[in-house]
C-alpha cells in the first residue's frame, strides 16, 4: 500500500502557507508560502485612488484563491507525491475575516459596480473601524440583559462578525442590501473548493456569538441594534453549522484543476488558525496553554467545565477539541510591534552593522537585546500598539513606552517591546487561573518561537511556566492537514478522530525553556509595575489614550 | 577715532564659541566655534580604561583653554581687527560646572597622581550622579527649617555646587582633601586669563545657595550634612563675590600670548550662559521671558519684587540685570532629546531620503513633521529624557511616550518630542504667572530657534505667547561681549552699564511667531492631558519611573 498524505492550507495575514504531511507519522514532506499580491489593504483600494480611513484593514479574496492555484501545485511538484495519495485537505484562516458575496459566492468586490466601494471588500481580522458598532452592540446587550456577553469576557470585540456586518449597514446600506451572503473568508474558500456553502461551528462560536446550546442571539436583539438587522442570520448567514473535523464536501472540477488534486478529494470544514494549532501542539486535555505567536498572539486552553472568564475572547463547547470547552484569549499586537520597530525605529548604523556581521536585523537586535539583563534598561512598555484584546477588550488603547533616557539604546526598546508582550501574556494566564482554569505549561506555536529564542526565554521568565515548542513549524497548516486526514476518515486512509490523528501526527520538540529564578524575581517586580499602568490607563482612571485617539480621528476626518 | 570691539566667549556643552562685536552698533564682525577635543566625558576617562557610572558627565579643563588659544586668534585673523581696538573680553559658561584645583589654580586632573580619579575632573552641569547628596541636603534643610530652599523652588538640584562637592567628599575624600579650591569653571577660566581668582555673584547665587542678603548657608548647616563640610566655604571657596559687569582683571602675559590680545585687556567677571543672554535679547525689564534653547532650555525672567516661586531653579537679586530679582527656571532636556532621537531612532530609509533631497536629517524631519496637524499623531510625550528641572526638580524622572500605534511614523514621534518640550515650557510659564510673575512675551535665544521654525511656532501655539528671536545668533557669546564692553567702561571705549550697552548693541529680529488660534485650541486640550500625566508620574501618585531607575542602578552596580 502506498503512503498517504494530507494537505493543510493556512491563510495568514500576509500570505497563505500549504504543507503536505505524511498521515502515518506527521512527517512534513513539502511546504511553500504564497504571498498575497495585495497583502493588507490599509491605505488605498487596489488600482484606485480611494483612500481608506484609519483603522481600516481589507483584503482581496482573489489573493486567497491564488494560494490554491500556486501553493498546492508547488508542494505536489516539490514532493513528487501522486495526487491520488492525498486523502484530504483542510484549511484554516484568520478570523473574524469576512466578506459580502452574492448568492453564488461571488464577492461583491469582484463586481464592477462595487469595486470602488471599500465595504464590498474583505474585512480583515485587524480591521478596527467597527468600534462604534461594537460599543453600541455591547451597550444594548448589557442594557437588555443578554447573558451571551458572559461567554466573551463581558464584551464583543470590534474585530468580530456582527460589528463588522453592522458597519457595512451603517456606512454603506446599498452594499449591505446587495450582499446575499455575509460569510467568514474561512467558509468562503471552502465553498470555492467544494461548491457547497458550509459554516463552521468554530468561527460562529468564537466570532459570531453562536453557542451550541443557545444558537445565535434572538432576532429581537438584532432588531434592537437596528431594525434592518433583525433577520441578518436568516437572510445572510445560516443556522446550520458543521462541527470541526466534519467533511464539507469534495473538490469540484474547477478546484481540482486549480490545485492539481483529484476531483472529489475530501475537504474538511473550515477552522480558525489559532484553534487548529492546538491539536498540532499535542494539546488534547486541560492544563496546557497553546500560544500561537505571530503578528498577534492567540492563547488557547481547554477547560474541564464551562466557566465565565472576564476579558477573554470567548469559550465554545467543542470549539477546539471535541468534548471540552475551548477558551481563547488574545493579544492584538506582538510580532507586529517588533516589525513596526524594525521598520520605523532602527537607525542606519544598526542596519550597516547587521549587514556587516551577516545577520538579518531581527537576529542582530536579538543578539544585542540578549546581552541586556532583566531590569537593566529601566524601560517598561504597554503592548497596546494595536489596542488590547485580552483582558481589557479595548481597541482604542494605544502603546506606551516609559523610562526613556538619553542613554536608551534601540536594542533596549526592542527588548522592552518583547517584555511588554510577555507581561500581556502573563496577565492573561493569571486571569485564567484566577477564574479556575489552571495553566501549568505553555506550548509555543507559530512563526515567532522558532525564530526568536530570547522571546521564548523572556516568556518563560515572565510567566514562570516552562515553555515547549511544537514539532511542526507550520503552525495552522499542520493542524489543518490533521483535520484533512480526519475529514477523509480511516477507511480512506485518514483517521476517524482528531485524537487519533494527533497520536500519530503531532509532536513537540525536546527543548524546554525553563524559567530562570533570578530573572523571575526581577520580572515579578516589573510585572507589578506593568499591572499598575495597565489598570491606570486601561480601566478608566485616565482615558487619555482614548481621548487622543478620538482627537486624532476628528482631525483626520475634518481634513478630508 | 578707530572703531572699538569687544569679545565674548561662550563655553557650551560640546564647544566654545567666540564672537567679535562692534561696540558702537552690535555688529558681529567675526565668530568661530572650537569643539572640545574630549567633549562630554561620560563613558571612560580620556586615555584610560576607567569606566564611569551612569549619570556621570565630566569635562577636561584643558579643552576650555584651547578655546582661548584657537578661537580668539581665529576671529582676530578673520576680521583683521587690531588687538589694540579690543576694549574688553567677557565669558560665560554652563553652570554649575565645577572642578577641584590646587591653590595656584592647577586642576587636580592635570596632576599625574589624580589623573585616573574621575572625581578630579570637571563635573559638567549635566552630571547627575550627586542625586543622593542632593536628596540628603534637601532633607536636612527641610528638617532644620532653612528658608533658603524657598529661593530655589523648594529644592536644591543635584546639578548644583554643593551636591557635586559633597559627592567628591563622599566618594573620594582624598580628592576632596587635596583640593585647595572648589570653583565654578566659569570663574576658573577668568582666573586663567587674569591671574586673579574671582567669584561671580551670578553662579554663586543660582548654583551655590548664596544671596546678597543672607550670604551662604551657615557653617552649622554644612556641618549637619557632614562634619567635614563645616568650613567648605572658607576653606575651598570665597565669601568675596563680584557683581556682573565688574572687571575681574586684565589679561596676563600668558593669556595675551594665548589669545593674541593686548596685555591688560579688561576681562569681565564670569557669567552664566543663560543669564548673559538676557540683555543680549533686549530684556532689561519684567514681563518678557527669555528662553535660551539648546541641548536644554533655560527660562529667564525679571521680577518687580522678590517672590518665592515653587519648582523654579532660583531667583537672585541683581543676578541677571542690576536692580531686578532675576528668576530662572529650566528644562534639562530639549535639543538633547531631538539629538537622541536622530541618533537612536531614525530609520535608514529616512537617512537615504534626506540625503537624496539634500537636507540634513533635522531639516528633513522638520519638513515632514510640519505637515502633521496638532493632535493628528495621537501621541503625547513627557519630556523627561534627562529628568525634570522645573517645576518638579527631580533628576530621577524619565521619558514617556504614549499613544503609539502600528501607524506611528518617525516624524510623528519627532514632533511629539518637540511638543512635549513646549508643554514643559508652558507649565513653567503658568507656574510663574500663578505666583505673580507675569509673562506676556517670549524671546527665543540660542541655537535651536534659528534652526527650527516649526519648534518656534509650536512653542507659540502651546504657550499662547508671541515669540520673537534675538538679533544675534551667537547666544551667550554676544551677551558676554556686552559685559566685556561694560568691564572696559566708557572711558576705555566701552559702556558704563549693561543698560547702556544693550541700548547700542542688542536687538531683536523683525519676525514674530504668533499663536495660531486653531492650533492653540487643540494644544490646550493636549496640554491638559500632559499636566495630568505630569502630575501622576511626577508628584508621587505612581513613582514607577524612580523604581525602574533604582532597579536599573542596582542591576548595573551588581554586574560591575
Amino acid at each position: 500500500m502506498s503512503r498517504k498524505y494530507a494537505i493543510g492550507v493556512d491563510f495568514g495575514t500576509e500570505s497563505g502557507r500549504a504543507v503536505l504531511v505524511d498521515v502515518a507519522n506527521g512527517q512534513e514532506v513539502a511546504t511553500t508560502v504564497h504571498l498575497y499580491a495585495n497583502g493588507v489593504i490599509d491605505e488605498r483600494l487596489p488600482g484606485s485612488a480611494i483612500r481608506l480611513e484609519p483603522d481600516w484593514a481589507l483584503q482581496d479574496p482573489n489573493d486567497y484563491l491564488e494560494v490554491f492555484t500556486h501553493a498546492i501545485p508547488a508542494i505536489l511538484a516539490q514532493s513528487g507525491v501522486d495526487a491520488a495519495d492525498v486523502v484530504g485537505l483542510g484549511i484554516d484562516f484568520t478570523a473574524c475575516t469576512m466578506l459580502p458575496t452574492k448568492a453564488d459566492g461571488s464577492p461583491l468586490c469582484y463586481l464592477p459596480e462595487w469595486r470602488d466601494q471599500p465595504h464590498a471588500w474583505v474585512k480583515l481580522w485587524k480591521h478596527h473601524a467597527a468600534q462604534p458598532e461594537a460599543n453600541k452592540l455591547n451597550q444594548v446587550a448589557r442594557e437588555q440583559g443578554y447573558t451571551f456577553l458572559n461567554r466573551y469576557g463581558g464584551k464583543i470585540s470590534s474585530e468580530w462578525f456582527f460589528p463588522k456586518a453592522w458597519q457595512i449597514l451603517d456606512e454603506a446600506p446599498d452594499v449591505y442590501a446587495a450582499a446575499d451572503r455575509l460569510i467568514e473568508a474561512a467558509d468562503w474558500v471552502v465553498w470555492q473548493l467544494t461548491g457547497v456553502e458550509t459554516r463552521n461551528e468554530c468561527t460562529a462560536g468564537y466570532k459570531a456569538i453562536w453557542s451550541k446550546r443557545e444558537g445565535f442571539p434572538p432576532n429581537d436583539f438584532f432588531k434592537a441594534l437596528d431594525p434592518r438587522l433583525e433577520h441578518i442570520v436568516d437572510e445572510k448567514m445560516s443556522r446550520t453549522l458543521q462541527p470541526l473535523g466534519a467533511k464539507a464536501g469534495g473538490l469540484t472540477e474547477t478546484a481540482a484543476r486549480w490545485t492539481g488534486l483529484k476531483l472529489g478529494t475530501p475537504v474538511a470544514v473550515a477552522n480558525v488558525d489559532a484553534h487548529v494549532a492546538v491539536p498540532a501542539a499535542t494539546v488534547l486535555e486541560p492544563g496546557r496553554m497553546v500560544i500561537i505567536m505571530g503578528t498577534s498572539n492567540c492563547h488557547m486552553v481547554l477547560g474541564s467545565e464551562e466557566r465565565e472568564v472576564p476579558g477573554i475572547c470567548g469559550f465554545v463547547q467543542d470549539g477546539i477539541i471535541p468534548g471540552f470547552p475551548g477558551f481563547e484569549a488574545g493579544q492584538s499586537c506582538v510580532g507586529d510591534s517588533f516589525a513596526w520597530f524594525v521598520e520605523q525605529c532602527v537607525p542606519a548604523a544598526y542596519e550597516r552593522e547587521a549587514a556587516a556581521s551577516g545577520l538579518d536585523i531581527y537576529q542582530f537586535l536579538e543578539q544585542k537585546a540578549a546581552l541586556i539583563k532583566p531590569g537593566e534598561s529601566g524601560l517598561l512598555a504597554l503592548d497596546w500598539w494595536n489596542g488590547n484584546r485580552s483582558i481589557l477588550v479595548d481597541a482604542d488603547l494605544t502603546g506606551l513606552l516609559l523610562g526613556v533616557t538619553l542613554a536608551t539604546k534601540p536594542e533596549e526598546i526592542y527588548r522592552a517591546l518583547i517584555e511588554s508582550t510577555a507581561y500581556g501574556t502573563r496577565i492573561i494566564v493569571d486571569n485564567f487561573e484566577a477564574n479556575g482554569i489552571p495553566i501549568t505549561e505553555i506550548v509555543g506555536a507559530g512563526g515567532l518561537p522558532e525564530r526568536n529564542k530570547l522571546l521564548m526565554q523572556i516568556y518563560a521568565d515572565v510567566t514562570g511556566r516552562p515553555i515547549r515548542l511544537t514539532g511542526t513549524g507550520q503552525g495552522g497548516a499542520f493542524g489543518s492537514a490533521m483535520h484533512g486526514a480526519v475529514a477523509a476518515g480511516r477507511a480512506a486512509g485518514g483517521y476517524d478522530s482528531i485524537f487519533e490523528a494527533a497520536e500519530h501526527m503531532a509532536s513537540l520538540r525536546d527543548e524546554t525553556f525553563s524559567p530562570i529564578p533570578a530573572n523571575q524575581a526581577i520580572y515579578d517586580q516589573l510585572y507589578r509595575e506593568y499591572v499598575a499602568l495597565h489598570d491606570y490607563f486601561g480601566r478608566g482612571a485616565n482615558d487619555v489614550m482614548k481621548r487622543l485617539k478620538r482627537l486624532r480621528e476628528d482631525i483626520l476626518a475634518s481634513s478630508h
